[in-house]
C-alpha cells in the first residue's frame, strides 16, 4: 500500500455535484449531519481512501468481518443534483498526514468537477444550549453574503482558534486550487454528541442547495441526547457546579 | 540499514503453511500462545525483520551478548503441516511504522505461499475471569462459519474499539492482497499476563489446524499467575475496591 | 502542495536589506516587535510560506474569510534602507520541520542579498520586572562588540538552555551559509505578553540600523498589560504566593 | 542542510583507533567519562555531525557566540594508540532519528578503520551507592571473557530493559557490520550526576586499552556531588522517605 491509496469503487456521472465533508469532531456534528444524508437519500460508494496516516486499525462490522480504517466518499442523489459526501471514523493522526489526506480529498472533488465544498462541523460554546446558531467561514469573500442570506453567522474572527484539521484544510488548500469552500459550524456545548446542532447545519445546507430532508430519525436521536442532558443538569443541581469534561466524555 | 531490513536466515520448503502472529499486547495472550508453540514443537528461524520503526534498543541475552530489536519468523513443524510463527518483543512505535511493518510481514507470508493468517491476541474484560471465551474477527465473510463451528464467538461489533496494531493490519492489509486472515482474541482481565487465555486461543487453533499440543508448561505458568490473582483478591477484600491498574501493571 | 511552498507575491528592489524575524515565543516579544514595525512603516508583502510542518489550520479574518497557516515576509521601508520582516502565528510543530522551514527562510534572505539577520525574542526571568535588559547571542564573534556598544548584554552561556526553534536555527544554519545573524532577547517575566520588552528590543534595533520608530501604540498596549500585572500583584498580596503559570497563561 | 550532515574537520592518521561514545544519559556517566578523556589528553576535533534529528537549537558559548546542536568526534592521543571520542549535548529526539544517526557514527568509525567500539553509560540502581560495579554487554560472544577479566560484570539479562538509544544501536547496528562493540555501564543511583561512576567506567577502559589517566579533577567533582548527596540524606532523615525524583532532577 502506498502512503495514500484511493480505491475508485465507482465513477458515476454526477449532476452539478457539491462536496460535503463530515468527519468526527466537536459534538460529532459534521459526522452526524452527513450520516443523516446517507440514511435519508439513495447513495453509491464511489471512493475509499486508505492511508498510513489513518490509525493502524480495523473496525468490526455486524457480520464479524473487519474493515481497514478508511475515509469513504459516497455519491448522494438529491432531486436536482448530486452530492459527494465524505465521511469516516478518523482524521489523520498528525500534521503532515492531515495536509496530504486533505489534498487527496480535494483531488477527488476535482476529478468530479466539483465547484463548491462544504465542510460541516461543530463549534464548542461550553454550555448546554437551546438555540443553535450556525457559524460560517469561507475561502471566498463573495460567498459570505450568499451564506449570510440563509442565516449563517459570520462573527469577527470567531472561532478565535481558527478551524483545525480536515475542515480547515479543505478551505485553506482548496483556496490554493481556486476551489470555493465554506465551513458550516453548528454551535454545540462540546460535551455531548449533538443531533440538534447537526440539524441546524443541515437546514443551512437545505437552503443553500435547494433540497429537503426528513429530520425524524435525527429528532429521535436528539430526544435521547436531551434525556442525557437533563440527567446531567439534575446531577448538576444536586452536586456543586457543572460536571467535569471528563465525566461528560463518557456520555457522548 | 534500510527503513525495514529482512534477513532471510533460512528458506525451507514448507507444507501448506499457515501464518500465526503473536506480538505483545493485552494480557500478553498472543505472545504467550506463539511462544508456547515454539517451545513445544521443533522450529527453525527463517526471517528476522529489523526496522527503524522498532525501538532504538538492544536486549540482553543470557550469555552477555545483545540482540537488536527485531521481529522473528520461525517455521514450526506440526505433524501434517507447517506454521510460520511471527513474534518479537515490540510493535512499531507509530502509525506509519505499523503499516509498513505489517506489509513486510505479509510479504513474508506470501513468499511462503501462505493462504491463511491467524493473528492471536487478547481482549480486555476488566475483571478477573474463570471462563475464557475466544472472540473472532476476520477479513473473509466465509471464514466466520468455519471459526464459529470450533467455538469462536462473533459478537456484534465487539470489541467496539476495533483491533489496533499489527493484528488489525494483518487483517486489513491482508484483505487488500486477497489473503484470508482471522484474529483470535482470548478474553482476559487485562490486568495480568494470562496463560489461561493463551491456552483458550491455542485450543481454537488446534481444532482449526488439526494438531495437538501439550499444555503442561503453560498450565504451570497459569498456576503461578493464579497465585498472584488470589493474592490480589485477598488484598481486595481487605482494602476497598479493586486494585488500581497501576498496581497490577507491576505484577504482570 | 509540496512539503514547503513559497509564494513569491512581489519581488521589489530592496535597499541594503536586513532580515528581521519575530515569531510567537516567550512573552510574544519577537512577534510584538515586528508587528509594531509593520504598523508604523509602509510595507509590502513579498513572500508567503506554506508548509505541512505548520499546523493543519486556517485562521479567520475580519471579513469571514480564512487564511491557511503561513509565515509571511514583508518588505518594510525605513528612511535609508529596507527590512525584510518575517512573522506568523505559528512555528513548526516538530524538530525536522523546524530545520526545513528555517532553511526556507534563509533561502528567502539570500534571494534578497541579505547580509545580516536579526532574530527577535524574549528570555524568561520568572518575575515581573521594571527594567528590561536585552540579551544577545550571535553566530559571528566580530558582531559581539558592535552589539555590546548599543547596550546588548552578553552573559556567560546565558540563557543556559540555549535558543530553541526558528530563532536558534537562523543563527545555527545561517552560520553554515556564512550569513551573519544575531538573536536579541528582551528580558520578560515569561508570564505576560510584554510590549515593554518588545520596545527594549526595538530600541536596540533602532540603534543598530539607524532608524526611529514611534512607540505610542506599543506604550498603550504596555499600559493595558501593566493594569493586568497590577491586578495579579494585588491577588498575590491577598493570597499566598505567586499566581501559577497556569493562571497567567489565560491572561496573556 | 541534509537530513544528516557530517563536516570532516580533520583527517589525521590514527594509530589503531578505538571508538568511544559518551552521550548524555543516566547519571551523565558516559558523557562525564569521555569529557574527562578530552580534558586530560591532547585531542583534535575530526568530525561534526549536524542533523534535523537533533533538537532545533543553538547553545551559547563563553564569548557570546552560538553553536548549532551537533555531535562531535575528537581524536584523542594516548601513549600508544588513538581514540575516536564521540560526545555532544543531545541524542536524537525520536526512533528513526536514533537509527540514522547511529549509522552515521558507525560510518565515521569505519572510515578510520576502527575495529572496536565502546559505548559508555550508566545503569540506574535507584539508591545512593558506595561501590560502583561496571556492567557489560557486547555484540560479540568472544568479547565477554576479555571484559570479565578486567572486572566487568555480566549479569543475567541485566539491565532487563535492554540498552536504549545511541549506545544500544552502536552494538546492534555495529553487529550487522561485523564491528565488535561493548557497552560499559557504571552503576549509579540515577538521581545525581555521578563522577564516581564515570571513574569506575574509565578504570575499565584503562585496563582494556592499556593507558593511565589522572582522576584528580573527576575526584573533585565527585566530592562536590558527595556534598550534595549528603545534604539530600540529611533532608531524608529529617523528612519522611527519599527525595522525589522531581526534587533531585534539579540538583543534577
Amino acid at each position: 500500500m502506498n502512503e495514500i491509496t484511493v480505491d475508485a469503487v465507482a465513477d458515476p456521472e454526477l449532476r452539478d455535484p457539491v462536496f460535503v465533508e463530515g468527519l468526527p469532531g466537536v459534538g460529532h456534528v459534521g459526522k452526524l449531519a452527513v450520516e443523516h444524508l446517507l440514511e435519508e437519500f439513495d447513495s453509491e460508494l464511489v471512493r475509499r481512501v486508505y492511508s498510513e496516516h489513518l490509525p493502524p486499525q480495523v473496525v468490526l462490522q455486524d457480520d464479524g468481518t473487519t474493515q481497514l480504517s478508511c475515509v469513504e466518499v459516497h455519491a448522494v442523489a438529491l432531486d436536482d443534483r448530486d452530492l459527494l459526501v465524505l465521511t469516516g471514523d478518523h482524521q489523520a493522526s498528525e500534521g503532515p498526514g492531515h495536509y496530504r489526506l486533505a489534498e487527496a480529498f480535494l483531488d477527488i472533488a476535482e476529478a468530479f468537477d466539483v465547484e463548491t465544498v462544504y465542510a460541516l462541523g461543530g463549534v464548542p460554546t461550553g454550555e448546554l444550549m437551546d438555540e443553535y446558531a450556525v457559524l460560517g467561514a469561507t475561502n471566498d469573500a463573495d460567498f459570505v453574503s450568499e451564506l449570510s442570506e440563509v442565516g449563517v453567522e459570520f462573527r469577527d474572527e470567531d472561532p478565535a482558534g481558527g478551524i483545525v484539521g480536515t475542515s480547515g484544510l479543505l478551505l485553506g488548500l482548496g483556496e490554493r486550487r481556486g476551489l470555493r469552500a465554506a465551513c458550516l459550524m453548528g454551535e454545540t456545548s462540546g460535551y455531548l454528541v449533538d443531533p440538534k446542532s447537526a440539524r441546524a447545519v443541515l437546514e443551512v445546507l437545505e437552503e443553500m442547495l435547494g433540497f429537503e430532508v426528513d429530520f425524524e430519525s435525527l429528532e429521535e436521536r436528539a430526544e435521547e441526547m436531551e434525556d442525557v442532558a437533563n440527567k446531567i443538569q439534575e446531577m448538576e443541581n444536586q452536586q456543586s457546579g457543572m460536571p467535569s469534561e471528563e465525566d461528560l466524555r463518557y456520555i457522548g
